[in-house]
C-alpha cells in the first residue's frame, strides 16, 4: 500500500508499504479520508512523542495520521464486533487493559503508554502516535478505537468524530451534566469550535466563546455560542461576568494554550467552578494558584478522548444535533498530503480543518499496479 | 500436574493434567493454599455457570476453585509486572478489555463473560468459573487477576484477600466513604464477618451484624462488629433502629439471602440509604417495592469483587487492620479435597472457611513420579 | 384568596384563606397554571403522606397541588434571587437544609420530611405535599424550589417542567451520560413520555417506549421513541433484546409500577445495567433478586426531582429540544377543578396532563370582592 | 462575655460583649479550647477576608478563631439534634443552603460566602473568618458546624478535628478510595502531617511526606509516613520516584505553599495522577502546564473542611487510629492569648499547634464578676 511517513523533520514522504494484517481484537480499516489536526503538525515537526520522551531518534519509517476514517476491510482472529464493508471512523487511544489505569477505565492515562513494540509489547496503541496512523491506504485498529458511522454521515463529517469526542471528554471530567450551566470555551480553535457544539447539544446555558478572529467566533456562533467575545476588543473576564452576571460561571473549557488562559479561566468562574485544560502553553506560564484555592477551582488536564466519549459525541452527531462539517474548509487527495499540510499549518485561506480523501480511483489504480 | 476435575454431579476426581503454558499477559502460579467457597460447592452440584448459561454438557474436564494463592512460576510473554518465584493471591475475574462494560473499568460485567475458548474467544477469565480454577497443583492467571502479598501474610490468610475483596466492593459501590457512618451486615457467612472487618478498617460506625449462630456473632464481634443481634431472639429492624436511634442507618450489606432481607434492610435505613446484594435467595421473593421508592433507596446487586477492591482489601490486611484469619477453622491437604468439601458443605465443627493446602512433600513427590 | 381544601377523601371544597406572607428564603406566587398529577388524586383520596405516615386525623384544611407555576409577587426578607413580576415554575422539595442527607445535596431524601409545623420546624418543605400546595390564587415557595422561565415558554408547558424533572432525576441517577446508549421507558403515563423526551434530550439511542396503548405509544414516538412495544401485542424483553441486539439494553427508566416490571426490566438489560424505579406496585411483589445480583444490576428508587434535575429539564424545553405540550390534553378554570380533577382520574377523553388556570379575570374578580 | 477582638493590624484586644443569642439552627458553645491556625494570625494580621475583599474597613470588633470546641449551653428555637452539655467541636463554614453549590453539597463554595449581615443576610457563616469565632468564652454555631466529640477525647484533641478533616477533605477530593495507593503529602504542616495520618487511616500505602525539618519529618514517622525526604537533603522528585517504582505515584496532597510545589508533585505522579491544593503560594508561580495536560493530571484547590470531612475524621479520631496530639505542642489560657499567637507566630520551641483553654476556673471568675 501506498503510505506516508516521516522524513527529516518537517519533512514527509511517500512510500510502499506491506498492508498490515490484523490480530486479535483488531481490525484492518481501508481509509477513505483523513483530517489533519495540529499535533499532527508537531509530530512531522519533531517527531512522534513516544520517540521523543524514550529519546529515541528520529523515526523515519513512521506513519502520523489520527484523525481517520474508512472501511472495515479484514477481521482479526475472533473478531465479530464489526463486519467487514462497515463504516467507521476511529479514536486515538487503545489502552494496554492491564494497567491500573486500564482497570479504572482511564484508558488515555495508560501506564504502558507507548509499549507496543517487540519485547515490551503490552499491548497499547495511540494511532498515529505510538503506532502507524491514517496517511496511508490502511491501518490497524484496536477494537477498541472504533466507532461505527452511518450512511448518511459523510466522510469528511466523520473524521471529526474524534475532535468532537476530545471536547465530548473534557465535557464529561467537568461532570458532564451542564444542561443549563454556563461553559465558556476560550480558542476557537477545532477542539473549540466543536466544545461549543458538544456544550450546546449537552443545553450548556449560555455558551461563551472568546477568541481574537471575528470570522471564528462568527462560526462558533453558527455552532452554538449564545454570546462571543473578541479578546482584541473587550476583557472576556470581564465581559463574561457582566453577560452571565456577576457570581461568574460554571465551567471553562480552555482549548486557546494561552499564556493567561488559566488565570482569566479561573476569575471567569463562580466559588466551586472547574476547568478543562484541553490546550496548553509550551512554556511554563504564571498561574495565581492562590486564586484557584481560594474558590476551590478544580482543572482537568485531559489528553485526547477517554471514557468513550467518542462514542457519545458520534451519537449527538449522528442524531444531526450539530453541524461538525461546518469547521471542515478544504480537500486534498492523499497524494496531496504536504499541500493539505501547508493550508493547515499557514491557515491558508482561512483553513480550519482539512481533510485528505483517498479515493476509490485511487484505490482501483493502486490495486492495478 | 494433579488437578481435580469435576465427574457427575457432586462428584470430584483426582486426574493428571499438563501443567498449563502462561500467553501473554498471563502468569503460571504453583497453588501453595486454596480455600473453599459456598460457590465451589454449587459447581461442584450443578457445573460451572456459563456451561449451564450456555446449555452445555455438564463439563467433566474442568477444575474448580477460586480462592487460591501461590507462587509465580512462569510468565507470559512480555510480562514484567511480577517476578518469578513471587509469592502471590489472586482474584477471579479478568475482563475481555474489550467490551463497554471493560473500556468503562466495570470488568466484573464484561459483557463476554464466558467466551474464552476456541473461535468466540474474547480473552474473557473467571478463574473456576469459565476457566480451570486452583484444585489443582498449578493453575494460569491473566495478570490482572493476581495481587502480591507479602512474606508476613501466612498461606492461609492470602486465600481470603478475594472473600475480603468481595466485602469491599459492595462497601465501594455504596459510596466507599463510610467512616463515622452506620452499616449493619446481614449474614455471618465468611463475606458477612469480613464485610464487618472490612467496613471497620474504613472508619465505620457503629457496625451491626445480624445471624441466627450466637457463634458466628461472637466472631463478627472479633472482628469488629459494635453490636450483634441474633435475629432468632429480637426484631433486626426494631433492635438496629432502636441501637442506632430512630431515623435509621445508612448502609446495608446483605450476605444472607433471606428471603426477607431486602424488606428488612430497607426499613433498617433512613432515607436515601443504600443496600449491596451480596447475596440472594435462589427463588423470587416478595419485595415491598414501594417502600424503597418512597424512601429514595438503591440498590445494588454485586456479582465478584470489581473496581480493585481485592488490592484495597489486602492494603487493609497487610497493614494488620483486622485478621481475617479467624474465619479459617480447617486445614487439609489438596489431595484429601472432597473431605474438606464435606467440611465445609455440612457445617462440620462449625467450619468456615476450610483451606486445602498444597505442601512442597506433595510437590517433591509429584516431581519425582 | 380562594384556595381549594381537602374535605373527606375524595372530595376536595373551594374555600378563603388569608393570602400566605413570605419568610426568609421564601416567595410569594401568584399562581397561573397547575397541573393535576396522579399523586394529587391520591392526596384527595388518602389525605397528604406525612398525615398518614404521622398518624394524624385527615387534614381538611390542607390544599394540595405541586405542578403550578406563576408569577413572582412579593419577596421574604433578605431575598434578591428572584423580581417581582418574574414568571417561574416551581419544584417540590426545599430540604432542611441541616440533615445528612440535606449536606449532600440530597435535598429530596431529607431526614427532616415533613417537619416543618410548629416546635419542630426544621423547615423542610414539600409543596403540596406537606405544606400548602397550587390548587388556590397564591403559595409560597422556598427559593430553592423556583425555576424562572421565559416568557416565550407557555403557562401549560411550565407546569410540565417539574415532571420532565423527574425523568431528568432518573436519567441522572442512572449515570447522565446516555448519548449513544440504549434506554428503555416502561409505561407511558406522564413521566414516562417526558423521560421519553428527555432521554432523547440527551442523546440516547435507541429509545425504546413499552406500553399497552397505541395511541400513548405513538405519542411516544413524537416525542422522540426510536421503537415502540405494545406489550399487548408481544413480549417487551424478547421485542427489546431483537431490536437492540442480543446483550440487552443499558438503562431502563420503570414508570409502569406493574407487578412484574423490575423482572422484566433487569431481562432487558446488559450485564452491569441499571434501572430506575420511578413507579412502584401499591403491592409488594415478586422479584428474581438472584438475576439482579447475578447480572450486576443496580435499582435506584427516586421519589421527586432531586439534584436540580428541574433546572436541567427547563433548559432542555427552553431550549425547544422536545414539546412536553403534547402531553398537555385538558384545560380549565381553576373553579372547576372537581371536573379537571374527574378528567384526570377517569381518563376521560384520554386525558393525560390536564392543567387548571387561574385568569386575570378571576384575580380581577377576586379582588374586587 | 471576653472575647478578643481585632485591633490595628497585628494586634488583638481582650474586651467584653453581650453573650449572643442561638437563633433557629443555631446553638451557643462555651468554648473550652481553641488551637491557633496559620489563618488566624493572617486575619489578625490582615482582617477578615470577606472585609477585605468587600473593601471594607478594617473590622474592629470583629473575633477570629476558628479551631474550638467546647460545651453546647444553649439551644436555638426548633434545635433538637443537640443537647445542652454535650461536648462538641466545630468545623468552619455553614453554607447559605439557597445558592447552586449549596444545593449541590458543595458548602464550602456557598455562593452566598460572608453574606451574614444586615440586608444581605443569605444565613451564610465561616466562624471565626465572617462571623464571630472562637477566641472568646461563648461563639454561636449554626448545626451544620457542629461534631459531637466522646468523653475519651481531650479538649486539645477536640481542637484537631478540623485540621484532620480538611486532610480528609482533600483526600475526599482526591478520590477518596486509597487503601493499598501511593499518596505523597508535601509539607508537614499541620494538614501536612495530619494528611499523613488520615491518608494511613484509610490504607494509603505507602505514604510519603516531604519538607525541610527533620524533626517535623519525624513527627510524620510517627503519624504513619512510611518514608519521609528531607527536601535539603535530595530531590524529591527523585527520591519519591526511586522509593515507589518508576512510573510514579498516585496522589499528592501539597500542604507546604512553595513555588516549585506543583511542579514537583506533577513529575511525582503517574500518568492520570491527582493534586491536591490545600496551600498556596501567595504570589504567582510558574507551572508546567503542558506536563499537566500530557500527562492527564487533575488539580483540586480545596477552601476548609467540605463534604462532611470533619465527621470522617472525627470517626477515625474516636477510634484512636492515628493521635493526633502528637501536633499540639502548647498550651496557654485564654487570657494569654498574645503570647499564644507569639509562640504559633514565631514558632518558639517548635510550636507546631498551640491551644488556648479556657478554665472552669476562669468562667467561674467571670460569673462572679
Amino acid at each position: 500500500m501506498r503510505a506516508w511517513v516521516l522524513g527529516d523533520p518537517d519533512q514527509i514522504v511517500l512510500t510502499e508499504k506491506p498492508v498490515p494484517a490484523p490480530k486479535r481484537a483488531e481490525v484492518l480499516v481501508r481509509i477513505d479520508a483523513v483530517a489533519i489536526c495540529a499535533t499532527d503538525l508537531e509530530i512531522i515537526h519533531r517527531g512522534p512523542p513516544a520517540q521523543i520522551e524514550g529519546g529515541l531518534p528520529f523515526n523515519k519509517n513512521f506513519t502520523p495520521g489520527h484523525e481517520y476514517m474508512g472501511t472495515v476491510v479484514a477481521l482479526g482472529p475472533g473478531v465479530d464486533e464489526y463486519k467487514i464493508g462497515q463504516r467507521v471512523t476511529v479514536e486515538i487511544h487503545a489502552g494496554c487493559g492491564q494497567c491500573k489505569r486500564c482497570r479504572q477505565g482511564m484508558y488515555t492515562s495508560c501506564h504502558n503508554y507507548g509499549l507496543n513494540y517487540g519485547e515490551v509489547d503490552k499491548g497499547h496503541r495511540a494511532n498515529g502516535f505510538t503506532t502507524d496512523g491514517g496517511f496511508a491506504e490502511y491501518a490497524i485498529n484496536n477494537i477498541n478505537t472504533i466507532i461505527p458511522v452511518g450512511d448518511d454521515m459523510s466522510d469528511e463529517e466523520a473524521t471529526l468524530v474524534v475532535t468532537a469526542g476530545t471536547a465530548m471528554y473534557g465535557l464529561t471530567e467537568l461532570g458532564g451534566l451542564v444542561a443549563g450551566e454556563s461553559v465558556a470555551v476560550l480558542g476557537p480553535g477545532p477542539i473549540g469550535l466543536l466544545g461549543v457544539a458538544v456544550a450546546k447539544s449537552l443545553g450548556a446555558n449560555p455558551v461563551f466563546l472568546t477568541g481574537t478572529r471575528d470570522n471564528r467566533l462568527q462560526m462558533g456562533r453558527e455552532l452554538g455560542a449564545d454570546h462571543v467575545v473578541n479578546v482584541k476588543d473587550e476583557d472576556p473576564v470581564e465581559a463574561i461576568r457582566r453577560l452571565n452576571g456577576g457570581k461568574g460561571i460554571d465551567y471553562v473549557i480552555e482549548c486557546s494554550g494561552a499564556p493567561n488562559a488559566i488565570n482569566e479561566a479561573a476569575r471567569m468562574l463562580n466559588r466551586g467552578g472547574r476547568i478543562c485544560l484541553a490546550a496548553f502553553p509550551h512554556e511554563p506560564v504564571e498561574i495565581d494558584v492562590a486564586y484557584l484555592v481560594r474558590n476551590n477551582i478544580y482543572l482537568f488536564g485531559i489528553r485526547g478522548e477517554g471514557k468513550s466519549a467518542t462514542h457519545r459525541a458520534e451519537a449527538f452527531m449522528a442524531q444531526k444535533r450539530f453541524d461538525a462539517t461546518k469547521i471542515h474548509t478544504h480537500t486534498f487527495p492523499l497524494v496531496d498530503l504536504p499541500t493539505a499540510l501547508k493550508y493547515a499549518r499557514e491557515r491558508i485561506e482561512d483553513a480550519i480543518k482539512v481533510v485528505v480523501k483517498v479515493s476509490d480511483t485511487e484505490y482501483a489504480r493502486a490495486a492495478a499496479e
